[in-house]
């Protein structure tokens, strides 16, 4: 079986040869070759220049064993596209200098279409399949409508989401038109991907989890599903739906849509599989931290991972989150290895 | 039926007139009086003066109608008295200067009796005791062992707990006798609060959402059991066992100990309280940004949770987590006070 469909099989919860694996992030500043590029181009150059995009894009693909490739993106540059001014600050992360405090805000925010607004990263995925010519396949992704709100809100991360629950609950018909025009835009977005020659997709809802699952149902819910949906419109790939913190809203999760559910190291595979029940794939669930571990504890824990998916037809193998930038490379090398390893024993020895 | 005993009825889980409330953080910034003190003594001054850190305990129980008050002191002086820097620093919150790195570090620790290191806070439980006079019952509180040991090791807060988990998983023999110390530590520090005349007491671990539940179970578990079997050697009160992101270890904190088990608002009450079944009480759990909504939403949230343990012996509410600095003081009573009422109602006509 080539290795270029095992990722795939596992999203449609077919029988694979070995348990596929591939990081969040893993194009990123942990590997040398990134660092090398980052100190001539900013991210946002990187990103918007599909040469340089599809070059960051290959370098893991060229360095470790890994199933699928995620195109070098980032989740804000479509609220650039809406309108808002976004910077990269060294240390502080992201910082949106013109946040969304009004109707009036939320009312002004342009909606281009995904070719006009994002093209260097459709043009980027166009060449990054090119190169791989089939050698594994290509993942598109988007963040989902809270999470890009919380930014767009906050002006930048935040620990409690103070400014953003607080105009959810004081203007909910601001916070429902805004959530509308994210969701439509997040939903074209990903089927342009996907027309460009994605061949899955993921929804990032990173900071869902900091909202109640009521407030999740009412606030949120509706409009991560109206994105997958129109992304659904579009070519039919597989299309993982990611969140960390979700322990309490998986079942909600499922509900809003998505053939694979991200989970996070904050709950038991075991436990996961038995709320999420056989119809979905489970994509997970290693903490990040455990590649600064020695490698025969990353070893033991992801072999703990492995065994609880042992008799689940669709797992995909990945870490709870993005991949931290201090992480030794040749672990992260060690860690892929070992799930091919131990995944292909396991299927050879039931 | 007095207002004395609701509290202590809920803890164990007998019926009540109406439902206890207290709020995390009751005693803070969020109230003028709290705020003008703090223009002439620092947060250190006013743990460590017993007759202000009385007078700082009081003041919610003078403004609003709770249910408990809670000792005005912090999770960090114990670390202070086993040898670690403590500062409060504006704007970056607490910061230990000399955190632990090594096996040497740990065992340089010190671990002196309560009453010579934390006697400031068993007096102020002492003066307290005298002034409430039995209005209201008193808890007394403790950090758990991970939450401490994480501001020991990595210096102040943290967002990943990297240096932590890192120090955990290299250092598994240094990592395990720096728990087994702070869980005697603490232990005995809640003892000598419960000697003291607290009636209550609360472990507190706030960041034990951030670990997999096998690290939990591995790492941490025995420590915060150790903890609590220590404290529970002492004068027989109730002990809150809490933590904020734990929809995924809330089977583990249950069998870790604690007589109520206080959950954050990431998981629904309902789910929370089938996977914790009967055998103990249950505290929470409003996110407390949704103290920003208008009234009506608070009060449509509450009464949500209210109506999710109608049925269950032993609720008592609470928010997920310590009240926002920011948050409106017309807010906390009424939220406070709709509590009372709605419960009341729904005992009367049941």
């Amino acid at each position: 079986m080539p290795k270029s469909e095992r990722f795939l099989q596992a999203c449609r919860r077919e029988s694979v040869d070995a348990t596929p694996v591939w990081l969040m992030r893993q194009a990123g500043r942990y590997m040398s070759e990134y660092r090398a590029l980052r100190e001539r181009y900013s991210i946002l150059e990187l990103i918007k220049t599909p040469d340089l995009a599809t070059e960051v894009t290959l370098q893991p693909i060229r360095a470790f064993n890994l199933d699928a490739a995620i195109i070098f993106a980032d989740i804000l540059p479509i609220l650039e596209t809406m309108g808002l001014d976004l910077k990269f600050v060294k240390g502080d992360g992201p910082v949106i200098s013109n946040p969304l405090r009004s109707g009036a805000d939320v009312d002004r925010l342009a909606t281009p279409s995904p070719e006009e607004a994002l093209g260097f990263t459709l043009q980027a995925i166009r060449q990054v399949k090119t190169e791989l010519a089939g050698k594994v396949p290509l993942i598109g992704f988007s963040g989902a409508p809270f999470t890009l709100a919380s930014y767009a809100i906050e002006g930048g991360s935040s620990r409690n989401y103070m400014t953003a629950k607080t105009l959810m609950y004081e203007h909910p018909s601001t916070w429902h038109k805004l959530m509308a025009k994210l969701a439509t835009a997040i939903g074209n977005y990903l089927k342009a991907q996907a027309e460009a020659g994605a061949d899955a997709l993921q929804l990032f809802d990173s900071w869902v989890g900091a909202l109640s699952p009521a407030d999740y149902q009412e606030y949120v819910m509706p409009y991560s599903q109206q994105a997958i949906q129109i992304a659904r419109s579009g070519p039919k790939v597989p299309l993982i739906h990611f969140g960390t913190g979700t322990a309490g809203i998986l079942h909600l999760i499922k509900e809003a849509g998505g053939d694979v559910i991200g989970i996070d190291w904050r709950i038991a595979f075991e436990a996961a599989d038995r709320l999420l029940g056989p119809e979905v794939a489970i994509q997970g669930n290693l903490d990040p931290i455990v590649l600064f571990a020695p490698i025969p504890e990353i070893k033991k824990q992801a072999a703990k991972i492995l065994d609880a998916a042992r008799n689940r037809p669709g797992h995909i193998f990945n870490l709870g989150h993005g991949i931290h930038k201090d992480t030794p490379v040749d672990h992260v090398a060690a860690l892929i290895d070992f799930v091919h390893e131990y995944s292909l024993k396991e299927r050879q020895h039931p």
